[in-house]
Parts: C-alpha cells; structure tokens; sequence
C-alpha cells in the first residue's frame, strides 16, 4: 500500500482541510491500528469547535436523505461539514451495510464536505470507543458541524446522544412510532424531534402525539424544551427550520454551560471505556497467574461462583 | 417489609420449587443488592440441566404470545418451566415496560411455571451481569426449560444469544422482516426461526425470502442448520413443532459437544463482565490517586489524550 503512513503529517494535511488525509485518519481510527494511541495524542490539541449532531430514527424514517438535505443547508450557509455514518455492524460477522448512502454523493465532489462510514462493532465500549477520535479527526480539519447517522436499531440510538451536542430523533408518520420510539427510550434523548415525510397523511397525528408524550415529561427549571419540526426531506422542505431549531439549541447549551457539562462527562465515558478495554486486554491475554477459561471452569465444576471468580480476576491485575 | 431476607433458606426453598423463594431470589438479583455476592455463592452447585431458550424477535411479531403458546406445550409435556421476561429499559428512567405481559396470566397459578420479568439497565454488560444469577434460580428450582423473551430492540436480540443454548428469532409476513432483521444481526443469531402469524398474507414470501438468506450462509461441517417453523401462536397452531425442533436443537448441542463449548464461553463472559464492573467500580470511586473527573479536564485542555488518560487510569488500580 506505498509507504507508511506518517501521523504527524496526516494529521498536518487533515487540518489543511485535505479530504485523502480525513479519509484516512478515520480509517485508521476505525481499524483501531496500533497507531491509534499516536492519532488520539496528535489530535490532542483539537478545539472541539465542531458541533456535533446526532441524528436517529427507525429504519425507513428517511434519515440518509435527511442528513444529505442538512448537508446541502449547511453548505449553503458557507458551513463546512463532516458526516459521520455508524452503520450498527454483527459483532459476528464485522461487516458494514451502506444501503442507501448513494444519495451522499451529490456532495461527493464538495470540497467542504467530509462523508466517512464506520462500523460500530460489537465491542466493549462500541460507538464509545472509537467515534469520539473519528470526531477529532473532523474538528481537526476545521468543520463547523459533524453529523452522525446511526442506522436505528436499539442500543446505538441511546449511545448516539452520549457523543452528540444534539441529538435529532427522526419519525414518520403511519409507522407507530409514537409506541415504538417509546420502547426504545429515545423519546428521551431526542433535542429536536423531526417528522420526516411530514406530507403523508397522520403527519399532523404524528405530532399531536409526540407533543402529548413530550407534554409529560417533567423537566428541570431552565431545561430546552424538546422542539418538533416537519420535514419533507425529499423536497428540502423544512430543513431550513430543522437548521434553525439545531443552531437555536447549540445556543442555548452554551448559554447554560450545559455544552461544558455534556462535553466534560462524554470525555470522563471516554476515558473510562478506553481504560475498561485496556483492562479487558489484560483478562483475554491471561498476562496474570489467573486464567480466564480456568475460572470458567471452575464456575461450571461449581466450585466457585462468578462473583468469586471475578474477584480473583482483578485482584491479579 | 418483615424479617430481612435469609439467602440460604430461600435458596433452600426455591431448591423445593417454591414460587414465593424463586420470586424473591430474582428481585434480589435484579436489584443488585449486596446480597449478589451470597446468592450466586449459595447457588454456585446448581447443575445447569436446564435448557434456555432465548426468544427475540421485533415488536409486533407476537413474541409475548408466542412465550405463552410455549409454556403451554411444555407445561402439557410434563415440563417445568421458567420465564425470565427482560424488558429493555431506557438507561435513563430505569422504568420498566410490562407490556403485554397479562397472557401470561393463564399459567399465574400454574406451580410447575416460574415467571418472572426483569430490567435489562444501561449497565455495563447489559443483560451479561444479572441474567445468568436469574438463570441459576431457575435451575436451583429444578426448571427443564427456561424462556428468555426480550422485547426485541437492538443490542439485546444479539446479547440473549450469549446467555441462551438455543435462540429463537421470531418473524411475521409483511413487516419488512428480511431486511430489518439481516440488518439487527439477528438472522446470524437464530438457531430456529419462527415465522408467527403465519395465517396471514406473505408468510410463505416470508419463509422463502428466509431460506434464500439462511441459504446463503456458510456453516462449518457438522453445523446446525437453523430451522423454520410457521406458527399462529394465538391459535396454538405449530407450536408442536416447535417444541420437536427446540428439543432437536439441544439434541445437537449436546452430541456435538456444542452445549458444553456455549456454556464454558457463557461463563467465561460473565466472569469477565463482572470483573470489569468491579473495576469500574474502583474507576467511578476514584479510591485511587488519579480521578476520573481531572482526567476529563485535561482532555478537554488538550494537556493529555484519552488513551493517555487511560493508561493513568489503569496504572492507578
């Protein structure tokens, strides 16, 4: 593959604004190459300027042609931006579904526009562990805002709003979403709620509901007030307000030190699932007198109990 | 609340089969109380002989039924049978959603059923840290079988894989189910599919498309190959047949040599969990010199980076 790649200089041609060297350094990132430590300690010195915005919702909501139309209003507004696809990957099998990113490519050509893939896989910590350098990497190269895009199934929706400034929550109509989006909890972490497809009937049913829902939940003094805005993402209908109401909100987060506050505990999450992975490392390289398949062993054999055993991992650490 | 627990007498209990002992050892296990440790010593000769079974599958496909059609048919077998009902709880309300659990009411006063529901928390390790003590109750008091039914949305279909020797993936005609489901990993998951509602349109485009997809797939030599039943669970109608290919699945598993290898990785994963939750532990304690807090502060300073960070963090245990 040519010569190996150099950091330093990577992330030196990265915070020229060079699209081949972004590319690269999130590759890098997601392949947790053992150069990953030497990224993370050359990006240390990012401003964090970019606003990150998370963005889920059940399949078929239309979240890919919503992130295009921000990516297009963004444009517009002189805004550079990085787009950040977490595609919810089989701890099985490692491989990633990009379905529908075609759409993406009408940016593929803008130089103000960074568009990456990355697999959450199965691991401990997932989205946790490597999209907070792969977000680096974008600040470093001078974006005002960063999309993620999970494909919406389960556990990512919730960890999206863990790395995300705001996090948008996309339904459509006639899809019983309004139970659904319950169960999964994202009723909860959703800063701007987005009825997609809003020209299809139910969309003003859709909203009378969310609005009910978002009506019962108690807030604390001072709280944002969860907005809804009505897309039809197809058409760039509404997007300009979505624009409105994301930048309404990344106003108030600073206004209310909150964005300190989200910024600081997703550091703290970070730091600690990196150094829970290290620990894991440890365990499954039996570097210690206590072997993990023993213990397993004697658990089955009972004559310990997992509890016990588990202690016995760690005081060898 | 009367006179504080006494584990050795309920274990003593449930080991006889009493509802009220078996009730309580699982709400002390899902609460985390201090009492885990006492209760999974007490219940470390338990002898695994019951067989779990996980049913996953997404909302709507009829898994609450298709959990009672089941119990029903192995109750009607003479078997013992246990229920553990995980409910995907948002990590921020720690509020659980029964749902639909009231069919379940038909085997309440049935003593040869053990139902219980539990909260699957944003804890780490998920379902990996309570399920297996849940499990062990069930065995103590002499389960053959034990159902283990998630609401089916994201991480946990593809967790219950982990805790359970046979999975059930549960589909319905007409919800889109190829796609969604090759996209939530759960198709690499199923040992036996179960096409529910299959009295209604599409069932067998369901149950072709399914083949194509399981057709697919490479499989080692001696494999299972995962099986598909259509059943109407309302009606009872191929619940039968399910039954024979549960018991065909744990069959193989036990010929193979397949039962001992899942269970021997089971408990190697749930040592490991509890080891890392007990190192956690220490982190958020910062019982050490280096706290978690300054060490987000100087990431967030870009005086240090988060691998370095973490690496202090470890150092520090």
């Amino acid at each position: 593959m040519g010569r190996p790649d150099d950091v330093s200089a990577l992330v030196a041609e990265a915070k020229e604004g060079r699209p081949r060297a972004v590319a690269r350094l999130i590759s890098l990132v997601e392949d947790r190459s053992n150069r990953l430590r030497e990224i993370s300690a050359a990006l240390a010195d990012t401003s964090g300027r970019a606003h990150v915005v998370g963005i889920t919702g059940s399949p078929g909501v239309g979240k890919s042609t919503s992130t295009s139309a921000l990516v297009g209003a963004l444009r517009a507004a002189g805004r550079r931006v990085g787009v950040l696809a977490v595609d919810p990957t089989s701890p099985f099998t490692g491989g990633a579904l990009l379905g529908d990113r075609i759409r993406m490519q009408d940016h593929a050509t803008d130089d103000g526009v960074f568009i990456r893939s990355m697999a959450s896989r199965g691991h401990l910590g997932g989205l946790s562990a490597s999209a907070p350098q792969a977000l680096r990497v974008f600040d470093a190269a001078g974006c005002d805002v960063v999309l993620v895009e999970t494909v919406g199934v389960g556990q990512s929706e919730v960890e999206i709003s863990g790395i995300a400034d705001t996090t948008l929550v996309l339904l459509a109509p006639g899809m019983g979403d309004g139970i659904q989006a319950a169960k999964a909890g994202i009723l909860e972490i959703g800063d701007v709620f987005v009825i997609n497809k809003a020209d299809r009937d139910g969309a003003t049913t859709t909203r009378r509901e969310l609005r009910t829902v978002l009506g019962m939940t108690d807030r604390p003094e001072g709280a944002w007030t969860p907005q809804i805005v009505m897309t039809v993402a197809t058409k760039g209908e509404g997007v300009e307000d979505l624009v409105t109401q994301i930048d309404a909100h990344r106003g108030h987060l600073e206004a209310s030190g909150e964005l300190d506050r989200r910024r600081h505990a997703r550091v703290r999450r970070e730091v600690e699932a990196l150094a829970l992975t290290v620990v894991q490392d440890r365990f499954e390289q039996h570097s210690g007198s206590v072997d993990l398949d023993d213990l397993a062993d004697q658990v089955l054999a009972g004559s310990t109990d997992p509890f016990a055993a588990a202690d016995r991992l760690v005081a060898d650490l």
